[in-house]
């Protein structure tokens, strides 16, 4: 399958950032309200706390990428019936969830530019509403009924655990692989984006291979959106990026600009990088320097470039859907994943 | 399965178990020997630091007590099949990550005398091991393939986080009611011991009324046990209760032994409760002189007497069933959940 469909063929000019994904969007407008309905319905509780919180993190201008996946992959496969919807809410839940939990692990302070929710709410009220949001993920699946959504679902639910475990595991261990890093890639991101869009082509009950194209593009959408987004970690300044830019540095993650710069230095480079992402000794003036030695060996460009090959295998993986506005729009949004960095 | 604990190191342990739960244990003991090797064998991961933590808590001497309650309800509803074996294993998930995430919460230092999870491997690694324990717990109940379970269970999960955000907003809260309070233990505690024994009575395919009646002893024994355990917070030494006495005099919980206390109290007595509970200014003699003015109202007294109204609910509920071991063993169960206090 793979060059079935080139970038060149299949992409439209990558544009900013709200026009690529506004024309899925607005091919999807009625589900996307209807799912917007939903979540915001099941959202709710008799404990006040939940919603208040849940609406911190809903409202705070998330894309609702995921959902979009799941909608879009539906109708792509032709699908007439409203069980998208729900799903689609489903997958935002997870989602919410895990950014809670993560944010607590992460203690970060920010999230997409506003104060995250355990800065305004704390961390005990973060990890049991994520916990809420989950078991509310897995009443609305049982509500559909679906025991095939509920294995992809829940199988994608302990893969992004385990990819967030990995990413624990590999933390300031400048000695992970490629591969490993990618392990966690897939599994922390990619996982979520993959059941997304093979939720869609479940609920229109499309033949095996179908499904397994759309998993294949999630997949590789999702993989693409998380190399740029550890690329905008050293590449965006705060207002476009919604985060404080140098996080991952100051954490010691092991993300791919990391390792490329890491392999590319000499031994006094090498021992500054062990210095600052192994020993998280740093000053003041090293996250300028360690953009510095980025720059000297590309590892950001070299990042993006990855994450185009990602992109382009996520584009060629819709290629056996027809060609309407909806499969277009998708490519779209695998440009627009990594026409956001430049 | 490498690099986890043998059945023998983290299932079938044998702890010091009360006489109360032995009864039980030993009617059920090749059904709980069979649920404990499918728990290690199902909280195994190729990302090691899950199992190992798991390991940490599953194996820190739990009573098994709320998959106990799926087997002996299963076989009181005279199931032959073995569904019942990785459903309770299920629950026992659920239990372990929830006390994953309230030990995060709390930033307990101990969990059943023993050190926390958090303690010896960080919160960061709690939240998530505890999040992929609970996916894996929804993905078994998938492979049982039975969407009441699944509804049950998830139901279950949505209400414990429920009960742990309420227990949350009515914290230092003196003036929380006796019924919220209640409200909470139903949800944090009773709603998974309810669900645990519901589900025994639904893989055996009983009519409506027994499955509802098993649901009605889980809930009313699941009160009765956190009631107890919020009295042995100011009545047990450390040696019999496994966890520091005190902490929720420390952490400003509102509990029936405070509420007690604190409406009996005169305006000075509300007062120090006040200081302790609402505003946590805590001196070292005043956890002295909380236990010296329940001791003078009985609160602890009081707090087992509404416990032994519950357990004797829950034995009511068991009366439609057939007079045998098992039966007897559950009363048992129900008995000692209140006699260990005493």
């Amino acid at each position: 399958m793979e060059g079935a469909l080139s970038p060149t063929q299949a992409g439209s000019a990558p544009t900013e950032r709200p026009d690529a994904l506004s024309a899925l969007v607005s091919l999807l407008e009625p589900d996307l309200e209807a799912c917007n309905r939903t979540i915001v319905a099941r959202m709710d509780s008799p404990v006040k706390l939940i919603p208040q919180l849940a609406a911190h993190i809903v409202a705070a201008g998330g894309k609702r990428l995921r959902p979009l996946l799941t909608l879009a992959s539906a109708r792509l496969c032709d699908y007439q019936g409203d069980r998208h919807i729900a799903l689609a809410a489903c997958v935002e839940f997870i989602h919410t969830a895990t950014l809670l939990h993560d944010d607590v692990v992460d203690e970060s302070l920010l999230r997409r530019g506003l104060a995250s929710a355990n800065a305004v709410f704390g961390n005990q009220a973060s990890v049991l509403v994520g916990d809420f949001l989950f078991a509310r993920a897995f009443q609305l699946m049982v509500q559909d009924g679906s025991l095939t959504v509920l294995a992809i679902l829940s199988r994608a639910a302990a893969t992004i655990a385990e990819g967030e475990v990995l990413q624990l595991v590999t933390q300031n261990d400048l000695s992970t692989s490629e591969g490993r890093y990618l392990e966690v890639i897939r599994g922390k991101t990619a996982a979520l984006f993959a059941a997304a869009c093979e939720v869609g082509g479940v609920v229109a009950s499309r033949p095996e291979h179908e499904v397994a194209a759309l998993a294949e593009f999630g997949m590789n959408l999702g993989v693409a959106f998380q190399l740029v987004d550890d690329a905008l970690d050293y590449a965006a300044d705060q207002a476009v990026l919604g985060k404080t830019v140098g996080d991952d540095f100051r954490e010691g993650k092991i993300t791919l600009p990391v390792l490329a710069a890491y392999h590319a230095g000499n031994v006094e480079e090498r021992a500054f990088w062990e210095r600052t992402i192994e020993a998280t000794e740093q000053t003041e003036a090293d996250l300028d320097h360690a953009l510095h030695l980025m720059a000297r060996c590309d590892a950001i460009g070299m990042t993006l470039e990855r994450a185009c090959g990602f992109a382009a295998a996520a584009k060629a993986a819709l290629a056996i859907f027809p060609d309407n506005g909806l499969r277009r729009a998708l490519v779209d949004v695998a440009d627009y994943t990594v026409s956001r960095a430049r």
